[in-house]
């Protein structure tokens, strides 16, 4: 390419292949390089999505979180792994656009809502040209999909990770009119007492793959078990007092 | 049509009309009547995203939102006058379906976040087959303009309406990592006042258009007016400790 080279953080939504907006294929068709995260040994769900879209002449490239799991989360070495591991991205990123080549990250739901493309945004926005197509957010899906109408008004939303501790779970969400908790996995146990402690947990519905054909869908109050998979994600829609 | 007819709130995005997704392009193309809300005398925003996918012979049903400017607007007089619209715009929608014809309801934004379309769909959800198909918010269009990474980790994130009073503002300011404040218009001297007080008003962006050839973007602590149109918003990013 002639022009600049351009770093694109890509959102392509929540799963639903079709939850793709024209300017994110647009810069799929566009770019030289497609960079995705995944776990090692994992595809990545955000190629998946798009694989419809991908040239066939295009370098992909990509971006492999390290295996961790001998590392306590809230260690110092955990960290240091990390930021090493996104740093060792952003070169990786840096060398393709050095070379001028334009470089999309590809992102479930939205590039700068809790993505991992922010990492990479951080390091990379202040020396290169940079462009980030917002996308439908995983939340937004998970409601569509549910028909949730979840704010209204003069509510007020919040959007709480799972990993909150129980106390600061229970307060926020009696202090909000409408939530979503992310990050649900191994947290569901604790996500689950606090809403009881809200008085939410009959509001509350539980929601994995919410935009694709496999999606489960039920009362969080009638999920019989804590087993979720970590981007499951809990509604509690607001709207109580309706016009 | 000879299938079910079918309700479809369709999100169109917050401007763009790049950012208008597959999906919402097939339900423009497949239902028989669009409708779109607006003020009386103002044409509707969201048909201005989605005008390049009406179909030439589609039936549009604008549903005009009554002038109400004489009525305070915490009067029951006013709420009276709201309902009595939603219950009529759900009507004329419900004639069409009931003639078998598929009508899309086009929103800015996402349909079920703040938008005209949720009067609809609890009037009318229950009695159709209904669909809704998520859309970019304003909010998304917003921080991706500016590149703002909103929101990471353990964030919490929270949307307020301007609309609410001064000390719950500042308050739910202070307590949130990160937010958006929208419903701006005449309540921006009020918003500008909260985020001082709470400390945030340093990290606070406003953002007019934001997705448009036309954005207007600052720092709210630079904003010599507090002119604001009521779409516009403010931004707060939280992730302040990065790895």
């Amino acid at each position: 390419m002639s022009e600049t080279p351009r770093l694109i953080g890509v959102g392509v939504g929540p799963g639903d292949p079709e939850l793709l907006t024209l300017k994110a294929i647009r810069a799929l068709r566009e770019v030289d390089v497609v960079a995705h995260f995944a776990k090692a040994g994992n595809a990545s769900q955000a190629r998946a999505i798009a694989a419809d879209h991908l040239r066939a002449d295009v370098t992909e490239l990509p971006l492999l979180y390290p295996v961790t799991t001998e590392i306590p989360k809230d260690a110092p070495a955990y960290c240091h792994r990390i930021a090493a591991f996104y740093e060792s991205c952003a070169a990786a990123v840096a060398a393709h656009l050095d070379a001028r080549r334009s470089v999309a990250v590809i992102c479930e739901g939205d590039p700068l809502f809790y993505g991992s493309y922010m990492h990479l945004h951080v390091r990379l926005a202040a020396r290169y040209r940079t462009e980030v197509i917002a996308g439908v957010t995983g939340m937004s899906g998970c409601w569509s999909a549910i028909g949730a109408p979840i704010a209204q008004g003069n509510d007020v939303f919040t959007v709480l990770p799972g990993s909150l501790a129980e106390d600061e779970l229970a307060r926020r969400l009696a202090d909000a009119d409408a939530a979503a908790v992310m990050k649900l996995g191994r947290n569901l146990p604790k996500v689950r007492r606090a809403l009881e402690r809200a008085g939410r947990i009959d509001r509350a519905m539980y929601v994995e793959r919410g935009t694709m054909a496999d999606a489960v869908v039920m009362r969080l109050a009638d999920k019989p078990d804590d087993s979720a998979p970590y981007f499951a994600i809990v509604l509690v829609a607001g709207w109580e007092c309706r016009p």
